[in-house]
């Protein structure tokens, strides 16, 4: 008879069935940054689940930043870092140069999900007009063209969708005078996510998830709905870089996102496995009336 | 880390991956009968391998016949079975029950796909004129209202899918005088898939596919294009009934179909493996010019 | 010069005009049952009727039940029938034996219509979820799987009528756990016809209409506003199993249908002469601001 | 019971069925002229005929002439008819009055027709570049601004039926250089018939059809195939102002018309008469292929 | 090199970016009269300016009356013209011929855009129910078939203007018993532009604008907010014919028209001046909220 | 009255109208390169000129090269050219950095024109799979990533040009393997006019047109058929680098783009005035049958 892998395969791929289902032909932004950019294989996985995703009736966006590429141009081109408060500057030309790396890494992801047969078109913040900024203070002080995202428009990516293509963007918008502007591909992220309202938006980076004891990854917590998160970070539990990030969560799912995934984009196909098993592999945060579904271990 | 068995489940949608993007929107006819109409869990196997299919993207249609309920019933209400040379005769008040019973069949199925939230229409092959047949005739022997497909108009199956229907079929239609007929639930499967030029049929039945040698299942051919399923006819390598599933395969093939598959309905999720995997589960029949792609063991 | 017979003719003719144009593309719920079921030359006129309906412009439903079909199938199989307070009970073995009987004639009446040349489609209360129930009591008796409608979902029937089919329901639905439900052809036509906003409500059963004293036909009222309907239940001019159906009628009418009409099945073509004439046959229930507009003889 | 008036009603409905059915959605071409533009209750009748056609699901064309009113009006402004050949010579001024004739009988017919309803269009072969003509000679006579239809573009045509507008069109087109012509109604019917592939054209005028022997109207003929028509010409039996009519006819088929009905426009909805009830009462004529369905008397 | 004469034609063409940007898919209502509808050359001004209107993404509607060419008519028939306080009757002769004259002077129009290559569609406002009126009476006085627009049914116009036609309207329009009548062609055009929504409306007729000083034309007016034009009126600096004028545009602006221009039509292309350059060439009339936009000389 | 000033302004504006008129809706590909893109001043002279023909109608692709922003880059990263027969060969490192460089024009490009107030969508030739290529070589030598364009997949750009948006092109591609590769960009503009079916395609670089005297500016031809062009060639007319530039006109005009327009970037708003004024300013190749309509000085 048939042996026992076939009968385990087909258990995984029925076990995605709710998942299929519940989230069918609903908009998912992935911001992909971290670990995930560098390693190629990881890079690939990547793309691989975004293009899973999208073959089961997901609609994906892709907002990536430029990682550790934009300084190692910068270091490449010779131009001389300029710090104030110890926060790096984004003068004209470093502007000019980052705007150039995006470019590079957003074409060489469109030709990676190409490769896999699908169509992708890679835009910027600027095309369509699709985010608007001002100009960003650190404590008062000019740390150059940096952005805050006051505005988007998101009928390119409505269009770009509607079309069936995966978008994948980078975070580079122009303010009222048409000056360009970095922005942080988180919060690009978020912005984007909830101008569309996505079902999901799923943060990639190198992170394992929230944990209850940051030394202990066995502490993980799988899912939290946005009340927890609050009171895990004013009870001190959450530290460090990892408080922005929760609060950028809370912030897409008071503005009408569904669900936020914090994830380890160094396990290979984390995202596939968040959203298609039973038991989620980073950590979910949600709304007040959303209900948690996945089985405790 | 992530440990191994998180990285398999990975592993098997990935794979589904090529499968999914090949088959987009492409139209498959399940022919659905045998044991697994019988086993409730089988039955629900099957139904929720067909919901996924239509889930990822694939447009499922369900021709099924209503098995052994026909008989069961005949007994029930204390008919005459009436026999012409060894076969039996459909007359009239026969007809009237088997299309009872195969509306019964039909509408349990369809609340099974809709316990799975996804909206289905049963339908004969009477409504909107799908089915039109002529009398058939065994050896010039009258076996009475046993019809044989004249012409299919597939507008209703067309009109359903556009609206995001689960068609379900079951073989009664009518002849050009509006009187009723049986029809084999192959043939209708067969006439229904070349009709709408299905990507692909499947033969859900209970039948492990075909075997070099009957007896040793582990002669099983996972893929033949029509000469070669020809020739193992002529060279008597398959005899008995298979020969007329046979034919009909490669008759659909010779009519539009890309792709014909004989699974077995017995193996749990068969059409799942067949379709997703890549090892192949039954045997598929296709085109002269079709590429096989399943690996070999 | 042409003979008067002709100009008769074309008198009939102009005289629909005014209400084909009133009811152009409108819904109209044809509940058919009583008589008009069995007799066969008056089943034929009955569709005709609604398929001339089809044909200038108006969008008919036909629900229908099973008439004395149930109770000659009951008696075939030999079911001891069990009652609970005068109330034939419906176990789940009758259950199975409706839904067959009323497939049965639902595909006969497909037949029929699609003979006349216009495209129909059966279907039940489950298909494409048309109708959920629960369960029903009859004054806290357990009768079986006699369901109440809780939810219409109207989808299926608006994409048939958009792709021009004729849909023809017969009333069985399910509950929320999936389980099949027999449910009254009135009850539900009434459903069917508020959930749709139908312009109109026809019940062609074995009454003659409501008249102002019972045993005199020529007493019959051929337009009543609701509240006048109100009047002659109270005042005890109705009674008997006129209450309940004129209750219905109402009910529809405060749940936004224009007007129902109560007709003699018996009489040839009435729906027709109800419709197109201006002297009604039988009685149209109305809004309080509808205008009554047939001709008092 | 219901008294047998109100059955012989039904009866007439329900005769027009077929033909109901057959013509659906299909364009008819009236040609609008002789008496019954002239006697008001003619008039009014022929429009409701007409409003019956589009109401039943017809999309039907009015075409006119202008009738005596053009002459009526020469008279009134004291114009100068001037004659070559006998041929009535349209100046630049008789062309100007024909145009505005033609204009004020137009609106009449839209306004009657608005009157019943529905809305219509009037419109001349300038509007949307309809008509173009070329400049027509008698004999090589210069008969001035008298126009010969070389091309039509049927857009507005479409896009008026597309909008449910019933199009009411007067015979005036231009040449290449835009300038303004009179057409023969007769002829502009035709090229408008042929440019929108009707399924009928009809002409209403004082001429009761063609009959064997012209001095009996009892020997009316129902149905012509083409080559009855031509032979019953070149056989003689038909002669005089008939010979061109018919030729038109003729010729309409051979452009793709399906049926050409001669009809006399003094007999009350003989419109209606002859495409809904099973005797005509006109003459048809028909493409070799086509079925004659009238029955005799 | 390229000489002058080039640079500034291409100035010239720049300059009109930002209107064309503004204005792009806007409706803009053009009513059309007095010596622009008299003098050969000014008319072809008209006709090219609104064409090129349509042509740069515009879509215009033309309103225009019949000027002397009704009056004309009226000494050519030889009609006594009576007068009741010194205001001509619009008895039913005249009213008949006026809709003849309006009738030709429209087909005129049409001919004229057509042969620019534009598609042009000519209507009254009886076609399609455009305008429905009602009586109008002065001080009392019993006027004849003068009407006052009650209900524009705009319908016909979006249509055509899908269509891509340009439509061109005489303004004749039907009571509620269908009577015809006779309509001021300001009124109908302003009655037009409000139930469109028109972005624009531009009379065009033989007034210079709105001068501070009558008797000097270079203290014309180019913009005006409402306020400032009820001021003039209230302040006398106005008087006249120029009253109901300016309440008339008032009246639009008030009932959704965003703009509204006074413009001389015996300057040869001042629609296309006032729309398409930085410096007006007759007075607006715009929205309290309406931005001022014209550089003052 | 009016002063002269005026208008000459509506005449400018009169004259645009048949050439807007002849080229509403079609698609123009604008390749733009040389003097054009340095100078700030005219390259928001070009980039005005696209955006003029955006607003009245056409629908204008641009495609740009990267010009001398390469070279600088190069220098300033401090890279070795390498040569082969005195040809630059584009390895990977500077494939890598041409791309980035050519992405940050595209976006200079882009925000220029969104803050004229139209959107536009920079994207290359990977994106949407728009441009395959294939390794080119130079006389059999290996030049490196230097690709000819073997498949254009113009989806992406009608799919943008539908939504209202203006593409803006860099010519980099991959082949089959999904490595990067340079494009010549006037080649990638002939190869993308012919897959749009372009109306026009236009060359913007530092070249007056086609002279008969290349010291004699004043004997720019206006207008060449194709066999003329290819005569110019034969018969030593031209030499040079322009050779291969007619060649590609020619090449395009015989794969289905209309007209060529060979134009001097370096005159402000060449563009706007070849194509809107009666004079050309430049070169225009067209087809055998096309008709030459600028007017001879």
């Amino acid at each position: 008879m048939v042996n026992q892998k076939y009968l385990d395969k087909a258990e995984v791929l029925i076990e995605a069935l709710p998942y299929i289902q519940r989230f069918n032909r609903k908009i998912v932004v992935v911001k992909y940054g971290g670990s995930a950019m560098i390693d190629q294989e990881l890079k690939e996985n990547v793309i691989k689940d975004v293009v899973l995703l999208k073959l089961v009736g997901f609609k994906p966006i892709i907002v990536h930043g430029g990682g550790k590429e934009i300084s190692r141009w910068v270091g490449k081109v010779g131009m001389e870092p300029r710090f104030i408060n110890g926060l790096r500057v984004t003068d004209e030309a470093t502007m000019e140069l980052a705007e150039m790396v995006l470019a590079k890494v957003n074409k060489e992801l469109v030709t990676l999900v190409q490769s896999l047969g699908i169509k992708a078109v890679g835009i910027s913040g600027k095309d369509g007009g699709l985010l608007q900024v001002e100009k960003k203070y650190s404590d008062g002080q000019d740390i150059g063209y940096v952005g805050e995202v006051t505005q988007v428009n998101p009928k390119i990516l409505y269009d770009l969708l509607e079309k069936d293509f995966l978008p994948i963007v980078f975070p580079v918008g122009t303010d009222e005078e048409f000056k360009t502007y970095n922005i942080n591909a988180d919060d690009a992220a978020c912005a984007i996510a909830e101008a569309v309202h996505a079902e999901k938006l799923a943060f990639l980076s190198d992170i394992e998830g929230v944990c209850r004891d940051v030394n202990d990854p066995s502490t993980l917590i799988s899912e939290l709905h946005v009340h927890e998160a609050e009171k895990l970070i004013s009870d001190g539990y959450v530290g460090g870089g990892m408080i922005p990030k929760i609060k950028n969560c809370i912030d897409a799912i008071e503005n009408g996102v569904n669900r936020v995934h914090i994830l380890d984009g160094r396990i290979p196909h984390s995202l596939l496995l968040e959203i298609f098993t039973n038991k989620g592999i980073g950590t979910a945060i949600l709304r007040e009336d959303g209900e948690k579904y996945y089985h405790e271990n």
